[in-house]
């Protein structure tokens, strides 16, 4: 007997949700264009710096943007789908780094720490694989709605900026057959490397994300659809976290190729699921730079980091704190004296 | 009378510490990749972080390299060819400038603060600015000579990271006309729009590089020379800085599309005088991206901005602290209990 019962919907409070989206701010960021021509610079001098603070008041809905609070928050989920080999790393890695994060000693521990970053890590259910979506749906349909749900809650806390990262052996080619599913061309096209496979690994992993997709590929009616039945539950998750944070009108650093397999799923619900979003790093994995083009995002950092962890949009952190520094705490032409144009 | 004997050769002090520039640490470079090696993440997966410290421990001679005194200098100008109406702000910006500098007004003091980073800000001879090298020589050969040694003594104090940057209105000119002295081709392939020129703006602003260029050409004999009669006092002092922090094995962040014509004279007169410097940042600035290409490296950063100040290299100081941070803090494999490749 199946725990999923379509008629339920459980994704329709979801749907209803990006419904009622907000929208920016015009006059924050009216605001912001109007303090920025007062400061000591030329116009547009700051290039990016003051696009990232018009984004932030656009969706804090502040004159004076803010990242007092900024926050990474990590999931970790198991993947049935690694007993086709498409990782180098074993699947108890994503519980073993799950205790480093603990303990501080991963990588993005360390960025947080830089930037004085909230780091939160979530575990989700790491003694449940999900299904080998080459054989099966990944998730249940009511597992994938809680999961989703769970990322939504997973934001309480009072961040005033969000990034959302994931571990997870395996979920490279989750990632990898969600953008397949959602934007065709072939496998090949969507797949990297991950962990570090050698070209032999990167073809099965390439051959296994075709062959998940063409066993689904009658069911993937919604990209509901295609997050439950190729997803993770660290995926899921981070969907229902860009989601909040968006209800709630937090700014998002999307992190790096796993990740935005999760925003790709909203943004395939609505193109403008994902403005509020900024993207933080472009990944050399697989197809990263394709993905952030169909988002119509330039990411700010291109550091060639492939880790995961959220590692990526934390290091956009650091940046974004610099951005609102500048604006919030730079002289005026009047109060320093400095003439404007000749 | 003239104040230059060239019998006296005053750069040759500076061509003979060129001659004896340390070399990178190939020990200290070892030691990093093995400990890179151990820490839980694959292998390569921070990208060009672990370049950043790699970097960092071959210049420093350092196992464990530090940036616990990053410091950025800014050296500040005035510019006689800016009576060619070069800039649409007037030259007594720069010294307006300098006190909103020493305020704490400006865009790199919040940047430097973001971090935690050291700002010194040098004023030079601010009261006679350079000759309008359309006409004659910027600066006689003990003033240029002087300011390069100026620069170099502007080091001391302990930094373990350095960045140098310029204000001066008309310094872009300035730029502008070293590449082309240097680098040869048309002169407006070297100019851009500095602080903000129209149109036609930059199409004098290239007659007049043309020009100055022109004029000089016969006595552009080494790299000094360029420096000497189409640079400014700023560029000199920066190109002393860069130099001094070799011989002292400081790395150096390069700033944008001005500081890179102080590098440029480096690099003119020996190809691996830049050896311990990463470019911290792409200006959208004239030629930078191609100066950048000569020079054989990639910026750190792409952010849009084209302030001067420092203000592009200062933005990079963050990205090497979260580098060092991670190579510095996080677990090994063994420590945290997490299994390596399968």
């Amino acid at each position: 007997m199946s725990h999923d019962h379509s008629s339920e919907h459980p994704f329709d409070a979801f749907n209803i949700l990006i419904k009622q989206m907000p929208e920016p701010s015009a006059q924050a960021v009216a605001a912001v264009r109007a303090r920025d021509a007062q400061l000591t610079k030329p116009p547009g001098a700051l290039g990016r710096l003051e696009e990232i603070v018009e984004h932030l008041a656009a969706w804090q809905d502040k004159e004076m943007p803010t990242v007092e609070r900024p926050t990474v928050v990590v999931f970790a989920g198991n993947h049935g789908v690694t007993k086709q080999g498409v990782s180098p790393f074993p699947a108890s890695v994503t519980e073993q780094m799950l205790k480093n994060f603990s303990a501080g000693g991963a990588a993005v521990n360390q960025i947080c720490a830089t930037w004085g970053a909230g780091l939160k890590v979530f575990e989700l259910a790491l003694q449940i694989p999900t299904k080998d979506f080459t054989e099966a749906p990944a998730l249940e349909t009511r597992e994938c709605a809680g999961t989703v749900a769970f990322g939504m809650e997973s934001i309480a806390g009072g961040a005033d900026l969000l990034a959302f990262g994931e571990m997870g052996i395996g979920n490279t080619t989750s990632a990898a057959a969600i953008y397949h599913a959602l934007y065709g061309g072939k496998a090949s096209d969507w797949v990297g490397r991950g962990t570090g496979l050698d070209d032999e690994g990167l073809k099965r992993k390439a051959a296994v994300v075709e062959r998940a997709v063409a066993l689904h590929k009658p069911h993937l009616t919604t990209p509901w659809e295609v997050l439950r039945r190729l997803g993770g539950r660290e995926i899921a998750a981070m969907a229902g976290g860009i989601l909040a944070a968006r209800m709630e009108r937090i700014p998002v650093l999307l992190d790096g190729y796993v990740a935005c397999a999760a925003a790709a799923v909203l943004h395939a619900i609505d193109a403008s699921a994902l403005d509020h979003c900024l993207a933080g790093h472009l990944s050399p994995e697989g197809a990263h730079a394709e993905v952030l083009r169909r988002f119509g995002k330039k990411p700010l950092l291109n550091l060639g980091m492939r880790l995961g962890e959220g590692s990526g949009a934390a290091m956009a952190i650091g940046v974004v704190k610099a951005a609102v520094a500048c604006h919030r705490d730079m002289a005026t032409f009047a109060s320093a004296g400095v003439d404007n144009k000749a």
